[in-house]
């Protein structure tokens, strides 16, 4: 069943009604009736006549209507009772606010199984248990107790915030609203025993009125829900700003104790949320802080900024910002530069960053003089306004007017940084979203235009299955290599040598001279126990490496399965290619820098499959050893294409082939190609 | 001189007084009157006979006495008029704040080296041109004509802050005074032509009055004023918190057209900085963002931060953010564990982060009960309580109190995170630092608790000269390891070769083979030119080597000087240890990885001379290949010791061995100690 009876009710009735609005049962009652909900409402209280001037049931049964969603404000023990009854009287939502469920102990854990077996029978979908609710101010539909809505009252709006927890539901509606922002939707799930937060946020990206969506989540079980929420919010340009927490060993133990989280590697996640074009918000400040932005339905051409401030330290703090944040400070024309000089005094600096110097307060028309030079020029995507002093005898409301009409004329993003409050009210009066410092403005803008641009370039897709993630059968190197080179990895000439003799044998084939390792699935971390010995060149000493690995192998109480014996390749990078099984996002693959790197210093990067030879080119740019893919002093790049077919061989491997870990380590790459030196494949037994 | 009367004057002369308090040269009159300066005022305009009620005189003679200071707010072509007239009368200090000087042109260059003449002959110190002025509010000596000072009253309190910038110097004490913090002081330099901020900062750190101290700076020309301010700081305890802007290439070229800065590598700044004790902001919020916990007289035993909170989410974001800003979550002892335990709910979590859930709700006195708990287990060092739900049926007035009964009882440093003004309000009232999420709670704690170890570990001493930095001549290999080895640092043997007889002889000499090298200064980036031949072991390798490089060297049209012939070094990490000449700051080490990753992949950290050896372990331990330095995979660590060693020898080089620059890449590492493969130095002519 589609969510949208749940935010958009003909009817609601309330179990457990109460005549006093700030009880549970009481307080959904009162915001629907002072929040111009427009559907009917049916307190259920059989002790009450009446309840809020409403007339009041004894039970559903005697309501005119079966109504489209029941609040469930009773008592934990008359909770189950009464979802049987609502399912089987044909209501098709329910908000079950009781806590003591499953995020108390097992009796809870089976209640939230039959919640689930309820639904997929019925059809009736349940929010909660432990829901502090669901209000849609754009409805007026408010199933929902927060204290928060008296605290800062609602209006209708164009931002979603969606949260299992009710405390992070109503942090960042409170935040946003004392900045003077309204909220349409803030919701909590609760245990999303039923309906989850990302189903959710699937069917509040579809409300026509939001712009904008905020989630908080703490677990993540439907990658598919969420991909479905981002998929929709792509076609309608809504973005996605998500904080999940938990980000941190002691946050993951945190919420394990919190809500029962299954642990995924973080970096998981970053990846899934990329892919899918969802801002991932560090904090809860970071949710709102460049809220308004997206309200304004801005469609920055790039990156390039413009800065204009009555002071030069601002315009030297403002370019470090851009530079912190990633945004490029915009090149004025010869032509800009020419006509700004014109307007402003001969101290001040015409280019980019403009000082307009302490000249604003004898000329109060400065701002409107520059800023249409600054928007006419091609080169300036965005724009900073920088008022760190005013007051008396600063006319920043004609400051604030000239910026207007500078957005109004060019459609260019423009943000203000001012330190004074009076300033920031100003120009909030004309809609120009405002910050405290340069920094903060910065920061916002850049996050609104990558924001943007990762949604544009989102793959998106219907995610892969979680699965198994251990247990498999390990391989042995020789048949590792086997499986990797049949996805088209190179791997080199090589062969399981059982006597001195083979091995010799095998060293007139490999002009380069061979390397001899132990080879059994049971000494995984060979060159630990000094069982690799490479750059052997003569019969001699394949002979003496030979015996001495076999000598080792006996002595470590492993069964000896004859000695790997492989060409020696030439030089090249290490590399490391591999990946694994997520149980909750399936196939994940790892590419890095290698070698002796791959865990004290760890320089990589994960993807998802499919992903597209794009994809990882970008991936190894933004790695640490990226310049090496571009080449460094004069020496040829490394070949991104080679280790991008490495990287989808892992993928093949891990999607269809039997494979739950893989690890391509080191995988030699050079400027021709990449060859897989070493590689350890675990399989579904 | 000494600055402190500037700072509390017995009596104030104002050249150009205004009857108008709106105008430069009435501001400061009344500023005095209305906020208890106690000393004399002495408005100076021959237009009039009283000046905003005070007696106003023709000139200076005209005075009952010779004022302390003056206030010169006359047009700029009187100003040095002025100043030639105090400096003759005895004045001791003046503050200049007319504009068009060395910002504008030469002749205000002149003057401004006229000014500096005075100052060094006379004694009388002078603050400016172009000086929005000093206010120092716990004298009520305001020598200052800010407009901030009406929009945000001023107060005597225990934060300084100083600037050459007027908007800089104003921004940060209004974002304080917005926040309810007082401000003691509030001074803009301007030009700087005499009295440098960094000089001013060590006369207002001994304000006993002052707590903290926060410094704007673009320039940084006497890092001997700043390192004594940093010390009288630290002698008082009295933390300085520092914004340097120009971090990026964009923020330097804005800094150079707006006060015409030297370039200073920037990072040569992080490093005085941090010698010094002094904490670098990012940014103005930075500045300003944990200013309250420094006025509270915390002295934090260590980094280990328990959580309380009404919520679960809370929780797991705070463990995130101690996460991020590098802080400890404090484990409890079992103890603890059991005591927390029985004062909350079953369903709460008793580790920590502490939940205490919205059972907060039913027992106002949860905190009261939790907290003393925490303040007696000696792991815990910090604390912070999250509140993000509250409102009708809390009673945050109480759990401030018993927040405040924790601080008083056990010392340990507590902040708040609450989004909600009304609760952040309460706590404030009982003195408790407050903030809006715990992102920012977390972020200003960890800045408070890594400042004060920063500054008990700060080296300090006096700062080198800056110097000569280029222009200098440059050695050749040979005589540059020369150079190295004489100040200890391990070189191989080597030679130079004018046949290919003597590179064989030499080969006799060295069993694990030779590098033959083109051995001229003309050449410096040899091995891009093909002039490094590594792994020569016979003696037609060596001749055949030895004739192909003296052909590219006539190639390339350069004197033939012979091939420098050199053992080969076993294997080892390619590391770097350079240094230069900063026209500022003098001598700087540079320490890092090396190789091909010197400029592709920079990995390295700056040293000023003199520095310990644990200095320089600790800068090893913070690069990304500090691992190697621990060991990685059961290899012996790199030997920390010897790249100590060189570094030294380097800085001895730079300090007194006539080196303006020095380049070992590569200094080979090993286990046993360090070897320079090449050297490149700088020498003065």
């Amino acid at each position: 069943m589609s969510l949208s009876d749940l935010l958009n009710p003909a009817s609601v009735a309330v179990f457990g009604a109460s005549q006093n609005p700030e009880k549970i049962g009481g307080r959904p009652i009162r915001f629907m009736k002072e929040h111009g909900f427009r559907g009917r409402i049916y307190p259920i209280n059989p002790a009450r006549e009446s309840v809020q001037d409403l007339t009041c049931y004894p039970d559903l049964d005697a309501l005119p209507e079966v109504p489209t969603v029941a609040i469930i404000a009773v008592a934990k023990e008359r909770v189950m009772d009464t979802l049987r009854l609502c399912a089987e009287r044909g209501v098709k939502g329910c908000v079950v606010m009781a806590s003591g469920f499953g995020e108390v102990d097992e009796a809870g854990r089976a209640d939230e199984a039959e919640m689930r077996e309820i639904s997929a029978r019925t059809g009736m979908r349940i929010v909660g248990p432990n829901s502090q609710g669901l209000a849609n101010f754009n409805s007026g539909a408010i199933l929902s107790f927060s204290t928060m809505f008296v605290e800062e009252p609602p209006t209708p709006g164009p931002i979603a915030c969606i949260s299992q927890s009710g405390a992070m539901s109503v942090v960042p509606y409170g935040m946003l609203r004392q900045r003077g922002i309204p909220v349409g939707h803030c919701h909590a799930t609760g245990n999303d025993a039923d309906v989850t937060v990302s189903e959710l946020a699937a069917e509040v990206v579809l409300d026509p009125e939001v712009k904008l969506c905020i989630l908080y989540l703490e677990t993540l079980r439907d990658p598919e829900n969420l991909a479905l929420a981002a998929r929709r919010a792509k076609e309608r340009g809504v973005p996605i700003i998500a904080l999940k927490s938990g980000r941190s060993p002691d946050g993951q133990r945190a919420a394990a104790s919190h809500t029962g989280a299954i642990a995924t590697e973080d970096r998981v996640i970053d990846a899934f949320l990329e892919r899918h074009g969802i801002w991932r918000a560090e904090g809860t400040e970071a949710l709102v802080h460049a809220a308004e932005l997206y309200l304004q339905g801005w469609q920055p051409k790039g990156r390039r900024m413009a800065v204009v401030s009555n002071s030069g330290a601002t315009c030297v703090l403002t370019a470090d910002a851009v530079d912190r944040y990633g945004l490029e400070l915009a090149q004025f024309t010869a032509e800009t530069e020419e006509q700004v000089r014109q307007v402003l005094p001969d101290f001040a600096a015409s280019r980019n960053p403009v000082d307009i110097t302490a000249a604003l307060l004898s000329d109060s028309g400065l701002f409107g003089k520059v800023l249409p030079r600054v928007g006419e020029d091609a080169g300036v995507d965005i724009l900073m306004i920088g008022i760190p002093v005013s007051g008396k005898g600063y006319d920043f409301e004609r400051f604030a007017q000239d910026t207007a009409d500078f957005v109004a004329a060019y459609g260019k993003p423009v943000v203000l940084a001012a330190p004074q409050v009076s300033v920031r009210a100003a120009f909030a009066r004309h809609g120009i979203p405002s910050f405290e410092t340069e920094d903060g403005a910065v920061r916002a803008l850049a996050q609104f235009v990558d924001h943007l641009a990762m949604m544009a370039r989102a793959a998106g897709g219907v995610p892969l299955r979680g699965g198994l993630c251990d247990g498999g059968a390990t391989l042995d190197e020789f048949a590792s290599l086997d499986r990797v080179a049949a996805k088209g990895v190179k791997v080199p000439l090589r062969m399981i040598c059982q006597t001195e003799e083979e091995a010799q044998d095998f060293l007139a084939r490999c002009p380069g001279g061979v390397v001899l390792k132990a080879n059994s699935p049971a000494i995984p971390h060979k060159s630990e126990h000094g069982l690799v010995r490479v750059g052997l060149r003569t019969p001699q000493e394949v002979s003496r490496h030979f015996d001495e690995i076999a000598a080792k192998v006996a002595e470590l109480d492993v069964p000896f399965e004859g000695v790997l014996a492989a060409e020696m390749l030439g030089g090249g990078r290490e590399l490391v290619v591999g990946g694994h099984l997520d149980p909750i996002f399936g196939p994940v693959v790892v590419i890095g820098d290698g070698g002796v790197a791959v865990e004290a210093m760890p320089d990589n990067r994960l993807l998802l499959p499919p992903f597209s030879e794009g994809e990882v080119e970008s991936a190894l740019a933004g790695l640490r050893i990226g310049p090496l893919f571009r080449g460094v002093r004069g020496a040829k790049p490394l070949n991104a294409r080679a280790v991008y077919e490495a990287a989808r061989g892992v993928a093949e491997l891990l999607v269809d082939g039997g494979a739950v870990s893989v690890d391509i380590n080191p995988l030699i790459a050079t400027s021709e190609g990449a060859t897989a030196a070493d590689a350890l494949l675990e399989v579904r037994r």
